[in-house]
C-alpha cells in the first residue's frame, strides 16, 4: 500500500493507495512546532493502517529541494529539514516529498491524463505548479512557479506578505479579493455584510450585486494577466485551475478565459483553461503518483 | 562530421563540427522566399565540406514544434513546413531543430557545463531559454520562454510590435533602447548624435553622458524587473545573458544584478547573472549538441 501525506495549513490529511485507486482517506491534528512528534505521529498513523508501506509521498508547504525542506511558511519546525531521512527513520521505504502546490500539480495532471500542464491554486495565497513530460519541475531553490509573487500590479499597488508591492496573490487569492473589497468599499452599492467572505463575493457577483461584481472583475482581470504571462513564459498548453476559490466553477473560469484573452499572445491564445478535478485530495494523489512513480522508474 | 545551421535574419551561418569542437564556419546568403533554393544552398554548402554528415542541428526564429516551424518572423518560406523532413530528403541523416533563442541556451548551457540555466538574448528584441536537466524546453507551442512578450512596464507604455503594450522588448532591447531614448530627447542633456547606435548610448553612459545614462538605467531597471518575474516563476538558479547588448560587458552586467535583487523574491536572491562565452556562435552550438545528444541517446 502506498501512502500520500498532505502537510496542510491547520491539519496533516493521509490519503492510503492502492493499484492507483485511493482507498482512505483521513486527517490528524499534529503539532507544527514539534518535527518529532508530528512524524511520529503521522508515521504511527500509517502503520496502523498497513503493515506492508510500498511507498510514502509528503507535500507540504516552503521551498523543497531534493528531499530537503528549506524552509515552510507557518510550519515552524520544517527548517532546514531532511523530511525523507527523517520519515524513513522510522518506518523503513521509500519517500518521496514535494512542495503542496506541486504535490497537487502532479495530481490533478496524471489524474488527468496530462503530460504537460500548468497549474494554478487560488487559496489564501496563489501558487502554482508546472508538469512537463509528466514531471513537476522543483527549480534551483525550490521556486518553480512561484506564481504567487509574480509582480503583477502597479495600480492598486497592496503590499504582499513576502514584502514586496503587487503581486499575484495581492489581488487574485482570498487576501487579495479582502483587499479589493476593501479599497471599493462605499464606492459601489452592496448587499454584502460586514464579516463577509470570498465565497459571499462570488454569490453577489452571480446577482450582479454591485461592489461583488467590481471585486471579481478586478480579481479576473489581474488574474488573466498573471496567466498570460506565466505562459508566455512556460507554454503548457492546458492551464488547470484549483484551490478553495476555483469552486466558485464556470462562473469564475468564463470570465478567466476571457481576461486571459485579452492579454495573451497569439500563439498561447488557445491555451485550454479547465477546472481542477480532484477538490482537496489533488495534494495526496500527487504525492502517491511522486512515490509510485519513482518506484516504477527504479 | 557535424553541422550546425543557424538561419538568422539576413545570413545562414554554418558550423562544422567535429569530437565536440567547432572546426569551421561561415556564412552564406539566401532567399528567405524561397524554401527549395534555400535549403538546396544550405545543403550543398554541407555537401562539399564533407561526404560524411553524421547530423544536421539547425536553429530558426520562429515557433517551432516536434521538427515543425509553424511560423517564423522575417522569413517568409518557413510558415508551416517540417524542416526535418525537408533536409532529409537532401541528405540522408539525423536532423534536429530549435527556435533560435533556444539553440543559443542550449549551446551556452552546455559549454558552460550547466545541466539548468535561463539564457536571455539581448538583441533587436529579447528571447529566452530555459535549459533543465540538460534538455531544453519547447513547450505546446514552441513558446517556452517568449520572454521579451512578457508584460512588464504601466509606465512608459510603449506599443510591441506583437500588438500588446508593455512588453519586456519594448523597453530592454535595441528596439526598447530606441524608445526609451527617444522619449527621454530634450529633459537631459548629452553628446548622442543623430542615427545613435545602441553601442554609442553604452559607450556614453560609461563617460557619465546624463541622456545615456538615464537610458540605460531604465533599460536595465525592466530587464532586472523581468529577470526577477521570470525566476519566480522558473527558478533557473543561474542567467546567461547573451545576444548583442550583452557586449556591453560587466558595465552592463553589474547593473542588472542590482536591479535583479531589487525585484527578486527573497528566496531566488542568489540567482546567479552572468555574461555569455559564445557570443554569435552559440547558435551554432547550440544546433550541434542538440544533434549530437539526440544521436547518443538512440
Amino acid at each position: 500500500m502506498y501512502f500520500g501525506v498532505d502537510i496542510g495549513g491547520t491539519t496533516v490529511k493521509i490519503g492510503a493507495f492502492s493499484d492507483g485507486k485511493l482507498l482512505e482517506k483521513w486527517a490528524i491534528e499534529v503539532d507544527y512546532n514539534n518535527l518529532d512528534a508530528m512524524l511520529d505521529l503521522i508515521t504511527n498513523s500509517i502503520k496502523k493502517k498497513s503493515q506492508v508501506v510500498d511507498g510514502i509521498g509528503v507535500g507540504c508547504p516552503g521551498f523543497i529541494k531534493n528531499g530537503r525542506v528549506e524552509s515552510s511558511p507557518n510550519i515552524p519546525c520544517l527548517v532546514n529539514v531532511n523530511l525523507v531521512e527523517e520519515i524513513q527513520k522510522r518506518i523503513d521505504t521509500r519517500v518521496g516529498i514535494l512542495n503542496d502546490a506541486n504535490a497537487a500539480a502532479l495530481g490533478e495532471a496524471k489524474y488527468c491524463g496530462l503530460s504537460n500542464c500548468l497549474f494554478i491554486t487560488l487559496g489564501t495565497g496563489v501558487g502554482g505548479g508546472l508538469v512537463v513530460n509528466g514531471k513537476v519541475l522543483e527549480g534551483a531553490h525550490g521556486a518553480f512557479m512561484e506564481i504567487g509573487h509574480l509582480h503583477n500590479d502597479d495600480v492598486y499597488n497592496f503590499t504582499c506578505g513576502c514584502g514586496h508591492k503587487g503581486c499575484v496573490e495581492t489581488l487574485s487569492s482570498a487576501l487579495g479579493m479582502i483587499n479589493i473589497a476593501k479599497s471599493l468599499k462605499g464606492k459601489y452599492e452592496t448587499k454584502l455584510q460586514e464579516g463577509f467572505s470570498v465565497k459571499d463575493i462570488f454569490d453577489l457577483a452571480k446577482e450582479l450585486d454591485p461592489l461583488a461584481t467590481a471585486c471579481v472583475d478586478i480579481f479576473v482581470n489581474y488574474l488573466g494577466k498573471a496567466l498570460a504571462n506565466a505562459c508566455i513564459l512556460v507554454d503548457p498548453g492546458v492551464i488547470i485551475l484549483g484551490g478553495g476559490i476555483s469552486n466558485a466553477g464556470n462562473y469564475l473560469l468564463d470570465k478567466v478565459c476571457v481576461a486571459f484573452k485579452k492579454y495573451a499572445l497569439d500563439v498561447i491564445k488557445d491555451t485550454r483553461i479547465i477546472l481542477a478535478a480532484l477538490g482537496n485530495d489533488a495534494g495526496i494523489y500527487g504525492d502517491y503518483y511522486l512515490v509510485k512513480e519513482t518506484g516504477e522508474n527504479e
